[in-house]
């Protein structure tokens, strides 16, 4: 089909949308229709993203979003100042919060470690992680990063790391999840399932 | 989750994506969360959301989208200007020029009849179409409109009304769509198939 069969505003529309995660070219022309249908509603988003792109910063403390030098998470002091729980990015304390599985501080690394992509140590913010903890002594700093190469690799580091600062270090459980059935679980997952067998 | 765990303009960024079509909750994180990450795209998509809102219109003739007064398609002159392709809305047009099934010029009712929904025939763009004809006698008018019950109540009513007019009025043709098995289709396609049967 010949694109300059639209208008320019509408094929540059089409090719925002198509851009988004997720988004492919048929979704991205059912939501320009629908949008083109409802400009009010249009503008409510161009001023959100507007809106987002300019007030929301990274919490100086966590990393995770704010308004503010710090988050809403960092702020309440009704959350447990003791423990510290490291998270790879601000979108892994998303779920958490849901679950409602956590309810102390995080701290966002901002990656993981990964040699091949060029990323190291100095690229995550550890420095900041060692600086609470000196600030918080006696701290548990529970590790909730990924189960994967970069992950497991991160974690490593960090429990080296962490050994000569005044905290104890936890790592999320590793096993069957919830519904989970055997017959489905890779051997890794059964094998960890096991190594991680408590009393009953 | 307490909502207020984010900024508020994370929040209304939320909801915004989430009130697009085919946007859940969790496909709006994940969208909000990327363009976070990409401020200059969130800024492009703004910027595109206000020029569509702003800029794109309907074309006086058929009621496509269009810049100015006519739409790319009735400015055309390589197009068959005696063939009109009569569809429900602008975004029918999409597929039918995506498929290149059809090379004359369109006419966009703008709806379909539905007494229940206060919908009659004064709400549609048919005086502009009876206009249209009026001004290019001996055209063929081709309804592709959809089968369904607001579609087939409205293909009678302009079959009625263009008896009188200096114009063939056809309808595109209903039967097994492509790559369709007999033991798939319903019994009112198949109906519609045996019907339509042509010499081969």
């Amino acid at each position: 089909m010949a694109r300059n069969l639209y208008p320019q505003a509408l094929d540059n529309l089409l090719e925002a949308l198509g851009n988004l995660p997720g988004i492919g070219s048929r979704s991205a022309q059912r939501i320009a229709i629908d949008l083109l249908k409802k400009p009010a509603h249009a503008g409510l988003l161009s001023k959100a993203l507007n809106d987002a792109s300019t007030q929301i910063t990274a919490c100086s403390q966590c990393g995770f979003f704010a308004n503010d030098d710090l988050c809403a998470l960092c702020s309440n002091l009704q959350r447990d100042h003791s423990t510290l729980c490291v998270v790879e990015s601000a979108s892994d304390i998303i779920p958490l919060e849901s679950a409602e599985a956590f309810h102390g501080l995080y701290h966002c690394l901002g990656g993981l470690l990964s040699p091949l992509d060029g990323i190291g140590p100095e690229d995550l913010r550890i420095d900041k992680l060692l600086e609470r903890i000196k600030n918080h002594p006696h701290c548990e700093v529970i590790l909730a990063l990924p189960y994967h190469i970069e992950g497991e690799a991160t974690a490593h580091y960090l429990c080296e790391i962490l050994s000569n600062m005044p905290c104890s270090v936890t790592r999320i459980a590793q096993g069957l999840p919830a519904g989970g059935a055997l017959n489905h679980a890779d051997g890794l997952t059964l094998l960890r399932a096991f190594e991680g067998r408590r009393p009953f």
